[in-house]
Formats: structure tokens, sequence, C-alpha cells
């Protein structure tokens, strides 16, 4: 069972005795996956793309926690869904999460549009590739936007989504007035934003947005996400994210 | 000395011995005044002009932390131009505060095109003006979107600046998408974004925002600004914002 290859590792997901296999050499999940699945909501009916999933973390843990009819990941790398796929199996999910190899710029070409209820994706975030020594190393690609930009994400999500859909995302703030400009553009209206912060005492390092394709202009800020309460030391949000089951 | 009017009150600014003069039928001063001018910066031999000044606290405020060359204060209503020049008075700040009266949509128009280094504005913040039952009152006018929209705001501001030159506003998180559309059409670059939470686990009520005239395109997300720690007990840092001096 335990067919792990070179630089695989094991990891726990904390939910429903899920593991996924990562590799240390690539891109190993971090605290965005995590939170992302915890910010996302989904119904029991509900149907979900992930758009540049990995190695399917994000799949595998919204499964965990919403239930959900059927997930798909869709990755371009060989690599990432080989092993996305070994996991998915590891797990018995064969039956409710489906890795599907493919560019995100092709995502409703693939996958058909107007017909899913959520979008998720966590994608590369850093728009300056310039100086980047490895443009085609694995790591760079899930980092910089080598492969799809911020404009394909945000296309592909709303093309997805049915009328009503959420598209949830997790970013970098510097980019925020992009990401808000690019949602309205393609008819995702931004309705909850959460900031990440790594102390309360210190500027957001990521945030959370949940965007609804067709909905009216309102925007909520939820109060912000505090990662850690002193250094090393997670808040108490931080265990309930990770661990407490629904 | 003391010339006060019917409805009205002198209140202290806890800042240079300062006082302001506040009528309570039509409006008196909040918290947001306090935030905004703590948020700014300006150097000492800046110019600021604060649209819709009401009874001019913003630029009495300033003036106290940050020194400045000049104010103007613009103000449409006959009841607060009048109130604002006996409060400048009062201060002693005749030479250093002027109370302008005029429209904001015509700001540039009145002061001035591409000459100042800071506008701050705390404007009305309601787009909802369907069912007010006194749309003519000075209340109404101040917080109401009646006078003049987000888009007058912005737009005057932009005239006004220098290129470079900051502009700071408060405003509501809800309108946060807009708010940011505005301000790039106008190439008022933002800058540093805070969100005002009246507790750490409530969700923002106040945005602070400053937008610089043609810089590039990066935002900052400043800690969050948390007002009360329990139930009518400010926390450390409004204390500081309110009486410690620079």
């Amino acid at each position: 069972m335990n067919n792990l290859q070179e630089n695989e590792r094991l990891d726990d997901l904390g939910r429903k005795g899920y593991k996924i296999i990562q590799n240390t050499k690539i891109f190993c999940f971090g605290i965005d996956a995590v939170l992302l699945a915890a910010f996302a909501r989904m119904g029991k009916e509900d149907s979900a793309i992930d758009l540049g999933t990995g190695n399917g973390i994000i799949p595998m843990l919204m499964e965990a926690r919403y239930g959900g009819s059927h997930f798909y990941g869709l990755e371009i790398q060989d690599i990432n869904v080989e092993m996305a796929r070994r996991s998915v199996i590891m797990n018995g999910l064969e039956e409710k999460v489906e890795i599907v190899q493919g560019d995100i710029k092709e995502a409703s070409k693939l996958l058909g549009a107007g017909k899913y209820d959520v979008v998720t994706s966590n994608p590369p975030y850093m728009n300056e590739n310039h100086g980047l020594t490895n443009p085609d190393s694995h790591k760079a690609i899930a980092r910089h936007e080598i492969l799809c930009s911020l404009d394909d994400v945000v296309r592909e999500a709303s093309r997805l989504l049915k009328v009503n859909g959420h598209f949830y995302m997790i970013h970098r703030p510097h980019r925020l007035v992009e990401i808000l400009a690019k949602l309205t553009e393609y008819k995702l209206e931004p309705k909850r934003i959460r900031f990440v912060h790594p102390f309360v005492d210190k500027e957001a390092n990521m945030l959370l947005i949940d965007a609804i394709k067709g909905a009216r202009s309102m925007v909520k800020l939820e109060p912000p996400l505090v990662v850690y309460k002193e250094q090393g030391i997670y808040t108490q949000e931080l265990w309930d994210i990770h661990y407490k089951e629904d």
C-alpha cells in the first residue's frame, strides 16, 4: 500500500484518516491549501473543480470536510497527476475524486462550461518571472505565472461555474487590486474576503476570497485570520482549522 | 471666547490643546476622523486639502499631528463652514487652516489642479438614498451620497494632487471593490489598506486607504486595527491614537 517513490513522503491530512503523497523536491502543501479548504463552503450534493490541483490536496480536504457529489482536480504536470492519482486510490476516493490532466487555460473546454457549483484554486501567485534560474522546474511552475496567468484562472473559473456558483481562491494581498478587477471583469462578484496575518500586528501575507458568479455588488471583510499567537505557536483558530471535525 | 450657539458643544481634540465646536443636531465627529488623521502621513512642508471637511476636524487634527504648510477644508453647507471657521479662530490657526465654501464636484476648479501633496476625505459613504425621510437634512448630506458621489470625490482628489501625492480616505468595507476600481480609474494607486474591526473576531466596519497618484501597482495590507478589546474598553492602540503625542 505504501508505494512511495524517491523523494516522496506520506502526510496525514488530519481528517477521515486521509493521507497524501508529497514529493519533497517538487512542492509540499503548505498552510494555504488547508486554509482555502476551511474557508470554502459546499453542499453535500455540489460538484467542484480545483484548478491547478498539484498533489490533489484541496479536493481531498474538501471531500473530507463537506462531502460533495464529485470533485475534479485539474493538473498539467505529469509527475503531480500521477502522484495525486495514487493518493486518491490510497484514500479509496476513486469514485469521487477525479484527477484530470490538462491546461487551466482550456479548463472549460475540457470539463464543460456552466456546470459546476464550486471552483477552487491556489494558483501560482508570483507575476515576476524574470530572473528565474530555472523556469521549467516543477516548483517554479507551481509558484510563478509561467503556464497560466491570473487572467486564465479567473476566466476559466467563471466559465466553469453555474450562475450563483462560488469561486474560492487563496492569493497574495499585494495583488488585491488586480484580483478584484479581474473577478469583476469576469462577472465573479467578491462577496467575502478574509486576510491572513502571520501575527495580529503584522501585515497580511495571504488573502482568501469567495466570489459568486452573477451576484450583486457588496463584500464582507471577515475578521482577520491570525496564524500564530507567538513565535511557533498556532492560535486556537488555526488548531481548529487543522483538526476540528465540523 | 466660548461663543457657543444653540445645540453646540465644545470638545477637546486631545492634541496641542485644540478644541472643536460641534453641533449635536448636525453631526459630531466620530472615531472615523481620528483614525483617518492618524493613518495619514504628511511632511512639515506639505499642503493638504480635506474634501467635505464638516466642522474642520481633520485639518485641525492633521495640523496638530504633522505640522504641514497649509490646510484647506472644503465644505458646502453654510452652517458647517461658519462653525469650522469659529473653531479655526479659537485654536489660533487662521494663518494655517482655511475653510473654503464650495462643492466637492468643483474642488479642482476652486482650488487649482496638480498643486497639493495630500488630499484627505471622510466622504458620505452610503449610496442608498431611497427611502430617506429628509434628504435635505444636514445629517443626511454628511452620510449619504446626495450632493457628491464616490466618483466625484476620487476624481477631484486625483485632479488636486501632484504626481506622487497621497490621497487618504476612510470608507466602508462593503464598497471595497468599487473603491479600488474608482481609484485605479483615476490613476490613484492603492498602496496601503488597513481594515478597522470593532473587535478582533468581528467583520471590518471601516477601511483606511492610502493611494498615490501615478504610483506602480503593489498594495500592503496592514495589520488589522482593532477598536475594542472588550465591550466598552478600547485597545491600547486606540488609546495611543487618541492621546499619544508623536
